[in-house]
């Protein structure tokens, strides 16, 4: 990709409501432009980064036999009557609106009530069971204070997956699946290293939840790990009871700031007993689908990847989701022809900044987008036919051999 | 892909209130589920040709030089406000809701406010145009009277792409591009024999705008041409001036009933000027930027094509936009024994169904489906080494060695 053919360009400075440092250099780098609180463009650069974490979560997800489909935003109040979930003292966070040929809508917060209802159609015996469906969708959540940039936002992407099984125990195997695809995915997300399963609160249904978090300083939650981190809880599990069932004592917990990257649930009949998605099992009774939901906010992991890694200079971007892996910049007329010709090769690879601009600006503006690797190729490092190579992560030089690109 | 891992299964009715025939078979086949009137959810089948209509059309308006983005659905009054388009009396399919904080929101049922107000941030001069910029984005309209199943919806995705010009003459070079690139669109399509660009009105702003309508039997609209049908022009400006202007006689042409599948138009300053887009021309004048916009109804595409082309078996794709090339069928040890290899082989080409079903059942199923080929593998096959091949839209079989496949 040529940059002289992107409208988007960088700014000097984000709006002065943007408080978090994520946020300030995705503005600022064009990755997103702010609506208004709570509410991001994605911006093309933006919008790739978005679209190499899906590719990433839909392939892990796929490899253990889930199914992608796209649920409405839209809903339809009547499967949420069904759980009180309409409920604006239940749920607090609705968007609703007014059809034009009457009744009331909501925007979806989340999606368990109309998939729940939907499987009603598709599973009737345990012949049709396991069910594994999971979306991209964006979710709308009313919230009274937005903050945090593209981490807690009113109108945001998420992969949710809903698991439909026959028991507790088929249940169970597949929700270690989940645990694991997601392991693999924070590894290739770049967050391997920082991120751990912590047990969360199970909410009435199941003793525990587990949610994914990774370690930031900015991170809204607390968690605590003790030496090994193999075990690693939330602050709202720390409690006596809890402590003595794992086995270990407050004193030897150590605590960080996180943010929630992910979370797995049981979820048992909570939804499919007022929803009625019952089976007919082997024995020929009726029996009501036991369920689990897995949910991993896209937008937010960005927003977490960005703020974990920026520093003074901009942002960071691990491998696998950067928008381009290389920023090419060319110093005189016969670098420019070959970077010319690289750009050309390889247009989803590099990002060639081809715009009539000192090279100071270009190498500031490397630093702010924050591609893993920079390459310069000038007629000094012609002599020796080489490029010189920049890893924007380690700030580390090293020369390449031209025909190497 | 193994027909037997995925949970939707064919249905024996539709809805009741379903009258499209299209909608029908999407809903009987498991391509789409009604969640209400105007709301249709996309199950694996319908989600496959969505993505592969979307690649058609990125691949085309990238080639044009067009960049992808995504703006947000929940809309901040105050640039709708400037152009008088957030009154319910001038638009009057807006959803709106409250934000919790306070305040009204709407969600979008096009884009040209908040791009145009966006590109305030990144058009400044002449060397900034021009500027093209589209999105696959959910739109939301309450209409009051949804109709012929996902070809008028309430929520529904559509493609839309803006322009940025410096002047009408650059505006219209670009115009052009689109056009070519939509008819290249709707070829690969598989619509190109029956889709025609039409005159249609443009508005207080243009003398004409165009459209692209579809001839569809069930279509809403009714356009009118010539023999050699190189005028096309749509029922609201068959007008004595125009056919003069046109130089043709009322009496020579034609009418059709046609379904609009995209429209191009020329804004000029209607938004621009009452969002204050300007920009400081090469003589250091400011001045304002001239737009078009260029839509594309991508679900709607889908039900125009499923309507156009079904039968009264079910369903008949056309190659580019089939979720699946090949239906497979094997009937014997044997011959399951090869299809798991052909389906292990190509898992996103064939749709190999492994159910434990009866024939008829399952040539039942291939012809509701609708995918391009059929291909049975039986023991009688197989003692000639082949399988049978029978292509869904001629009804003809031919037989095809094993190895071929």
């Amino acid at each position: 990709m040529k940059l002289s053919k992107s409208f988007v360009k960088t700014l000097r400075a984000a709006p002065k409501d943007e408080t978090a440092r994520s946020a300030q250099y995705l503005i600022r780098a064009g990755y997103v432009h702010k609506e208004m609180a709570g509410l991001y463009d994605f911006l093309p650069l933006g919008l790739r980064v978005i679209e190499n974490i899906k590719t990433i979560i839909r392939e892990e997800l796929n490899n253990i036999g889930c199914e992608e489909v796209q649920l409405t935003a839209l809903q339809n109040p009547e499967p949420w009557q069904k759980t009180n979930r309409f409920d604006d003292q239940e749920v607090d966070i609705w968007f609703k609106t007014e059809l034009s040929s009457g009744g009331e809508l909501g925007l979806a917060p989340t999606h368990e009530e109309p998939i729940t209802n939907l499987m009603r159609t598709y599973i009737e015996s345990y012949k049709d069971l396991p069910v594994y469906a999971y979306q991209f969708q964006t979710k709308f959540r009313n919230e009274l204070r937005a903050k945090s940039g593209i981490l807690r936002t009113r109108e945001f992407l998420m992969k949710d997956l809903y698991s439909f099984s026959s028991d507790e125990e088929s249940h169970e195997i597949f929700y270690h699946k989940v645990e694991e695809a997601y392991k693999k995915i924070y590894d290739r997300l770049g967050l391997g290293d920082c991120t751990f399963e912590t047990f969360a609160s199970g909410g009435i249904f199941a003793k525990f939840s587990h949610e994914f978090q990774t370690i930031l300083d900015v991170g809204e939650d607390t968690i605590y790990f003790n030496e090994d981190k193999s075990i690693v809880l939330n602050e709202e599990v720390l409690l006596p009871e809890v402590l003595d069932e794992l086995g270990v004592k407050k004193e030897e917990l150590k605590s960080a700031h996180a943010a929630e990257v992910g979370n797995i649930f049981t979820l048992k009949d909570k939804y499919s007993k007022p929803l009625s998605l019952e089976f007919t099992d082997k024995d020929g009774k009726r029996k009501t689908v036991f369920m689990g939901c897995y949910g991993i906010g896209v937008s937010r992991v960005m927003g977490v990847i960005a703020e974990k890694y920026a520093d003074e200079k901009g942002l960071v971007w691990p491998e696998n989701i950067a928008p381009y892996q290389v920023y090419l910049i060319a110093i005189g007329e016969k670098a420019e022809k070959i970077a010319k010709e690289i750009e050309s090769k390889n247009p989803e690879a590099v990002l060639y900044d081809d715009r009539d601009a000192r090279p100071g600006e270009k190498f500031k503006d490397a630093e702010l987008i924050g591609l893993p690797r920079r390459i310069v190729i000038s007629d000094k490092t012609l002599e020796t036919n080489s490029a010189e190579v920049l890893d924007r992560k380690t700030g580390k030089t090293t020369p390449v051999s031209i025909e190497e690109i």
